[in-house]
């Protein structure tokens, strides 16, 4: 097991009929900005609860957060939010919601001069940001109990992310309730984020770590098991429930404790929707089989323990087990309705040029041991078409 | 799923020669009290690398903490600590050193006429305590991570808990390799120990938490399968990581989310330390059968899920199978050197009646359906015998 430290100070408040405890969990003077989407919430019935709740209190809003949430957009609301004397940001949403205002809290009281350099350096520069709740209405990217945030920029086709605990959200309501309007690609969306969040933090090399490498399998398990229900269009509570909670354990820190990571499904996912606008669970279903394939030597004692645990394959050899593992995941992904071809959202091998100078540009290597280099992530991708 | 809120701060810094650590960890203007137990830290090297790491600091020390700790010597240090200007109490040992320590903090400020109350009342009248970190040196009670403390009375022969948010470890060091000393006995108990806090947690009865069921299942499944090399003597460096990060999350909260609790086994057992001075572990291992055949109607589901999913039992009835986890669970503990019966101390039938009176005298039930009366718990410790 490899040295960690682990410290995850959300408060999370998870059931039916939750939303009413804002009024508990916002301290009554403060200027409180609600953050959200493209209007979902009006439609659901949670904006009604969140006003409710707020009801009396100094309150402004903040809607149209993009997917993929747009710089240019945090920054409208970082000014609306700095002329209102705003003390307290409440996203109310996904994880484009969260994660735009997680980078709100933190550009509100950035000292520096350009605030993407937030993003440019990954968080390092930020020390302190506005206090922020949230109000979760779609599993999928773990943000109500992390301290990640990624932020896209239309103009110059980026998608960088950034992590500091100073914006662990003070709370998250988690009502399982909120989701059962979703419709079916968001579902599809937040069950195959989740299921690669693990996989980034499972599928490595072994360093000797079973409990972390159960914590990972039970939550892949459980989302392979709600799975079928939720496609089929299942609203039942509990069903809503497992799907919410294990979407929340596939990135709260606990299954990465000692463990090695490889975050580059995810990297090479991002830029694939800085360039092609494919959602964020649509590249990393796409990368994922090219990641692993490129990878299997190294993952390959992993991937056979993936191909046992998950996917009940009990015969074969290691290799033939990871073989059949990434062939089983891939599989997984087209019965819950996931395209995994970057062709099958019209891309051709001319309109990777500018992906792969993106590469070169910006020489970043990936992989747990950094192996993965402009030139193989170029070649991942051109597999994938 | 039943609804939940989950919030733990704890700072867990995990991992080889992290005690050097508590240099940056403790503000230097604080006045520390290094609290500690019979002295073990000073033979295994702990205490020399707590002294380096703090040298040149102001702090005392306040050794002696008893297995089950005692409001007596807990009062002694109360007394010394606020006599000396204390500001932060260092726990340094195991469950019971820091057990004691968050009564100390507690109980430092406590503005009651009685400071057994702050147990009389399980922390309900706990709203301040001096901030506290841990150096921990057993894995067993999940203390480290968690806002729990057991303390004794020898003069009344009692044994009561009490918990609260602001006796949570600011920060707790685990260090692996401080637990290579351990004798045979502490580990045995340790892993008894974290074992029944596991299926307090989840052997009761079925609200629908598969992700929750399968974390239960992860801890269980590494503590058994650490248990032999463990019980041979291996010092093997992820062996003891892995036994001692999977003793955390038997208790850190995680594996209670939304589940129903009972902690009849632990109620009952606190009793038997009390009046028969059995270890804890000890007392949980006599317990533990008797309550599970006890409640077997309401808990067989969850117990045949046990067998299968810890014990590979995969055929014959529910009935059968639950018959079978009591069974394998009872001969695992004989497996590292367990007893699980109350004779095996010397304790017989005529010794019970003052244990029967306790029970009625208080008349507690408990229970996850607040059904086993005192009756009930009378006639379960009189079965194992």
């Amino acid at each position: 097991m490899l040295n960690f430290e682990y410290q995850n100070p959300v408060h999370i408040i998870f059931g039916r009929d939750t939303i009413a405890r804002l009024n508990d969990l916002i301290d009554a003077e403060k200027k409180v900005m609600v953050v959200y989407g493209g209007g979902s919430i009006k439609r659901n019935g949670v904006y009604d609860q969140v006003v409710k709740a707020l009801a009396g209190r100094s309150v402004v809003e903040f809607g149209g957060i993009e997917p993929n949430p747009q710089f240019a957009t945090c920054m409208k609301a970082v000014k609306q939010a700095q002329e209102s004397g705003v003390d307290f940001l409440l996203a109310v949403g996904g994880g484009s919601v969260l994660d735009a205002t997680k980078f709100i809290a933190a550009a509100m009281v950035y000292e520096g001069a350009d605030p993407w350099d937030i993003l440019r350096t990954h968080g390092q520069e930020v020390t302190s940001a506005i206090p922020m709740g949230t109000v979760l209405t779609l599993p999928a990217t773990g943000s109500e109990m992390n301290a990640n945030s990624v932020i896209s920029r239309a103009e110059t086709e980026e998608k960088l992310h950034f992590t500091s605990s100073a914006v662990y959200p003070e709370f998250s309501i988690m009502d399982p309730q909120t989701i059962a309007s979703l419709p079916e690609n968001q579902i599809r969306n937040g069950i195959v984020d989740a299921f690669v969040h693990v996989v980034e933090q499972s599928i490595t090399y072994e360093v000797n770590t079973p409990l972390q490498d159960r914590q990972a399998m039970a939550v892949l398990a459980t989302l392979v098991q709600v799975a079928p229900d939720l496609m089929a269009g299942s609203k039942d509570y509990d069903l809503l429930a497992n799907f919410m909670w294990a979407a929340t354990h596939a990135l709260n820190g606990v299954i990465s404790c000692g463990v090695v990571e490889d975050w580059s499904i995810h990297m090479i996912g991002h830029e694939l929707t800085a360039f092609y606008g494919v959602a964020h669970a649509e590249s990393l279903a796409i990368v994922l089989p090219g990641v692993w394939e490129r990878c299997f030597e190294k993952k390959k004692e992993k991937l056979a323990n993936l191909a046992e645990a998950l996917w009940g394959v009990t015969s074969g050899s290691v290799d033939d087990k990871a073989q059949a593992a990434i062939e089983k995941t891939e599989a997984f992904f087209h019965a819950i309705k996931m395209p995994t071809r970057l062709g099958d959202y019209g891309v051709k091998a001319a309109d990777l040029d500018k992906l792969k100078a993106r590469f070169n540009e910006r020489g970043l290597t990936y992989g747990e041991q950094g192996d993965l280099g402009p030139e193989a992530c170029g070649e991942i991708v051109a597999g994938r078409l």
